[in-house]
């Protein structure tokens, strides 16, 4: 299990190579969704997500002899990135599994970081043969986009640096993939803010967290959404954290995820990718239960491909 | 003429009505330039633009009564905003001319602050008449959106907060249209950082400042481009002061624009306006010329209507 300590420790490794992130307000915002919302900025993180937190941390504590036959992972997107970092950072090489569905800017991304690209099918059953075979190849070590204790910590220094800038907070929102993010998020507010209740944002069009939590047991994810970085199944490390502490998943519609996205472009005045406006669509859906209360959203990233995002705003 | 204390006392009347907006910067951007650029953020500002400072500090300025029966002005867009908010917040009435082709997203912006919108013809002659009749019936003071010696007051401290936080800056960029802010930000490099060159960025399809420089005289501005904050003519009041200190006017194309625009999307995560995008996209265009410099640009505003910009982003 993942302590106090852990996140603590974490966050101090991994501070000299991320972005303390900016936390935003707006009263326009506020008057629109009747609460006093604080949006943390991940997407102004290095590789413009929350990603380059856990993968940075988990990088960091492989020690010489691993982390020198480089870093291997399978992603769709900002994980990809942020391992490429690391490598980068840490002067060895990283192998990225990536589907060839994966947007364009996402694969320029890795490319950038020196990050070797390896396309498969974009399915879960063809990115872990894929892995295994480069693994098996290089030595490199696999760092899971998620289901990794080092990763799940480093997610969770995201809602601790949150806690440390805005008033207490009734709620916080992240989204929920396959957990890294919402279970480090879940675990920062029992150690750093008990009172917070912890709720996820979800697509509908792949809401097997929803459907996970009901039925006590890991559901499998499908994929009818423009969230394109919340298509993953939970994993057997972070379901536990998730059904213990996790209050609710919300579910919202891609057309909730477009109107709450164009209000954070528009007031905000800031890019978030659609995953990333999926929590705050979530606070949009049952505003009556939020009504005056100070609600916490993780805003994940903003990297989106202008001209596939673009087309929604007409 | 407008003093060093005149900004200095400017600065310290809008204090308390605007934000401080960040100073940002971005590795990528800078490989991408050359140079080091630090964007100083005025789409974060109220109202979404730099001109919630100049028209505040030319309302708090008036005097109690003339301020009485209200502010009026003709803009094409964020002034009006401005202006409306300036009254919203004094308690006074703002009446405001606007031209019917303004985007309907700062018709809201004047709306949502109480203001009274007349709508005219999309010159300069029917917004002049609109406006004498407005005064004439209501006994309002005129706000000019630049010829206006404490708006172009208000608009210098823009500048003056970005050199008491980036280090030495070489080059400032601002863009021009009617010059408000262009004068002003000369006007602040004069006397809060003399060794900086002050560089304007203007549309090809509307450079008429460019020509003035070159004829010595104002000459009149055309229409043909995207950057709709920036199609008015010079004024007699911002002319002389452009003419005396600004270093040169760098005219890009509206390809130039959207192509910086979207760097700006891109890498820094904000959202920026057409005419925001201007003065990057001619630091973008003779990058030769300031390789390694430190490099200021003045992020004008971010009120962009998505569903008419984004289709640039195929």
């Amino acid at each position: 299990m993942i302590s106090k300590t852990d996140i603590e420790d974490a966050h101090k490794r991994i501070k000299p190579f991320i972005h303390r992130t900016p936390v935003l307000t707006s009263a326009s915002i506020d008057e629109i969704a009747g609460c006093s919302v604080y949006f943390k900025c991940e997407n102004f993180q290095k590789v413009g997500a929350f990603k380059a937190r856990g993968a940075m941390n988990a990088a960091l504590s492989l020690g010489p002899d691993r982390v020198i036959k480089g870093l291997a992972t399978h992603s769709s997107g900002n994980h990809a990135q942020a391992i490429a970092r690391a490598g980068k950072i840490l002067g060895v090489k990283s192998y990225i599994v990536m589907p060839r569905t994966a947007p364009e800017i996402k694969k320029k991304g890795v490319k950038g970081y020196g990050g070797e690209i390896f396309e498969c099918e974009p399915t879960l059953a063809a990115r872990e043969t894929t892995l295994a075979e480069v693994i098996k190849k290089t030595g490199a070590t696999e760092i899971h986009p998620f289901n990794n204790y080092e990763v799940m910590a480093g997610q969770a220094t995201a809602a601790k640096e949150l806690f440390e800038e805005a008033p207490k907070l009734d709620f916080l929102f992240a989204p929920v993939g396959g957990g890294g993010l919402l279970s480090g998020t879940a675990l920062a507010a029992k150690y750093f803010s008990p009172s917070t209740k912890v709720i996820a944002g979800e697509p509908a069009g792949s809401d097997d967290a929803y459907r996970s939590m009901k039925s006590g047991k890991i559901e499998q994810a499908q994929s009818q959404t423009i969230a394109d970085g919340l298509l993953t199944t939970l994993g057997d490390k972070t379901f536990p954290i998730i059904k213990e502490l996790v209050s609710e998943v919300i579910t919202v519609t891609d057309d909730e995820i477009i109107a709450a996205m164009r209000l954070i472009w528009e007031r905000l005045k800031i890019i978030v990718e659609p995953s990333c406006a999926v929590p705050f669509a979530a606070v949009l859906k049952d505003k009556e239960k939020f009504a005056g209360k100070n609600v916490g959203v993780i805003l994940s990233g903003g990297n989106v491909d202008l001209g596939k995002v673009s087309k929604f705003f007409a």
